[in-house]
């Protein structure tokens, strides 16, 4: 490793944090911790790459709250709690502002979540971030993805569709036939921008959903999708009603009620929850929401069939076929 | 992700192995594993980049199986077992060909090491692969750097310079000067390339070495600087002789010694181990070191005072300033 980068590893050993759980951390050939006793390790891996997951001159601030946000994402989605991370970073040159602003973005969320930064690499390279994050569960109780049954509710958390739009925003993808009538789009642009730049991972509401969701997902390649996968792994199928999307003023404010629903259900980028709870629990799923502080709706109802059918109105809506291709 | 991403994920989850430690691998939000019990959890993390730590035209089978060599030899410098790994792999662009190479040569790594891929990324980007690893060890006996002590002796295994004369020769950089007067120097040039290329990580030395040396390092980034971070951390010096350097047949057919020794001391890439062991274990040193299949040279003693002081011939030795920097 060149002098350059060794310094620049220092920046991220400074801030690094620490944790009862983490016995040696940056700066050894690997790093040692303990797992809280009578747990699993919950580890999940998300890269994001400069042109594909993020455009070349994206705050460097929110690149590095993302790549712990998508990762977070996905413990929460386990219904886990966040441990710690290891990061590999490519740089194409160093750049000591973009570096700074980059950390600031990586430690504010780290702290608040409660994550240790344990290790990683500095490379040289095309810009990436690549992270692995980890943390716990007590054994046995990480919420699959395989576990929804017929009868079952399906519910999201907060508002999908936001981070898409904004997405495109950002690279002027929101078509002008799009835009509605509303006199305040430059301020919901701005919401929209800023809800891609820094989603807020559910971590509340995952580790609240344990013992309580029956099965659960993020929805970060678009709530459509992920929820079929979601029922794929499960067995069964689905009848939801896309006027239960709930869909937030910003977005209606920006564009027409059809394209919304459309972002809302194949856009992307929402770091959501979206998960099953038998009909016995709804109650206590409420009792325990008034903790997360985000929106909570339900969608439809899972079926013993296969399937995932949309209704609209009383007839089938038939979701555009589009996959998620992040910026290219 | 892409449906073409899906299916590239799809190829490594076919291969990903198995183990009673990997409750659930590939294929949810976040994989769940459980630790051996009483044992504490060790973790490394290295990335490779083309064009800095391979160039393009690299086999795929040898970026596949470096990427988890050098992350290996993290682990064995701690004196740690591997468990399990999560790869995130950038690609410009879907070839099943290249894929199908580095799988081969990341699983037959993996299978010979006993880890288990239990996640990843795949992205469209600039080729890369960060690979985060982790092992385990007995809890409170990982060897560190820092438990040197005055009067230990350090020991190296293998042969330094290899690697990193298989790597210059690779970027047509073993300038005509350098070059020995041996009959078989082409035959040379492919046994360094190969340990360029297929490094062998020295698991079985690092297990053994636990409770034995008293501070180990892997020296990928070249003996002397990483000697240097190792009597730092511990906070002692220490004073070695270069013709106790072992050199390999290869090496010494294709480079004039002085430029072999540099290479030895200078050039990284060499995935071995320097440790440190206390006097009165050398003859239990011998006695592991049979099953360890890889030379084991003594270069010299710790010293209380600081400072890394080389000899030759009894005179003081100065070691080239060129830091280690890969291909650019």
């Amino acid at each position: 490793m060149s002098k350059e980068f060794e310094i620049i590893e220092q920046v991220f050993r400074r801030r690094a944090g620490s944790s009862p759980n983490v016995t040696l951390g940056i700066g050894d050939d690997a790093a040692l911790t303990r797992l809280p006793v009578g747990s699993e390790l919950v580890t999940a891996t998300d890269a994001l790459v400069a042109g594909t997951h993020f455009l070349e001159d994206a705050p460097a601030r929110s690149i590095g709250h993302r790549c712990l946000a998508v990762n977070l994402s996905d413990i929460a989605a386990m219904g886990a709690e966040p441990l710690w991370a290891s990061l590999a970073l490519g740089l194409p040159r160093v750049d000591r502002t973009w570096l700074n602003d980059f950390a600031d973005g990586f430690f504010a969320l780290a702290e608040q979540a409660g994550v240790t930064l344990i290790g990683g690499d500095t490379v040289r390279g095309g810009l990436f971030a690549s992270l692995t994050l980890q943390g716990f569960v007590p054994a046995g109780q990480a919420v699959r993805r395989s576990g929804a049954a017929a009868g079952d509710l399906i519910y999201v958390t907060g508002h999908p569709g936001d981070a898409s739009a904004g997405r495109l925003r950002l690279s002027d993808e929101l078509a002008a036939v799009d835009t509605a009538d509303a006199a305040d789009i430059a301020q919901a642009n701005d919401l929209l921008v800023e809800r891609f730049y820094y989603p807020m991972p559910r971590l509340a509401a995952g580790k609240g959903l344990r013992g309580l969701a029956t099965a659960m997902i993020d929805i970060s390649d678009g709530l459509h999708i992920d929820l079929a996968r979601l029922l794929e792994a499960s067995g069964v199928g689905a009848e939801l009603d896309v006027a239960k999307i709930p869909l937030s003023a910003a977005l209606e404010n920006t564009v027409k009620r059809p394209r919304a629903i459309e972002l809302a259900l194949c856009g992307g980028e929402d770091y959501e929850l979206c998960f099953t709870v038998a009909p016995d629990n709804i109650a206590g799923l409420h009792a325990r929401a008034e903790n997360w502080d985000c929106a909570l709706s339900c969608l439809g109802t899972v079926t013993a069939g296969p399937g995932l059918a949309w209704c609209q109105a009383g007839e089938p809506y038939g979701v555009p076929e589009s996959g998620f291709e992040h910026f290219i």
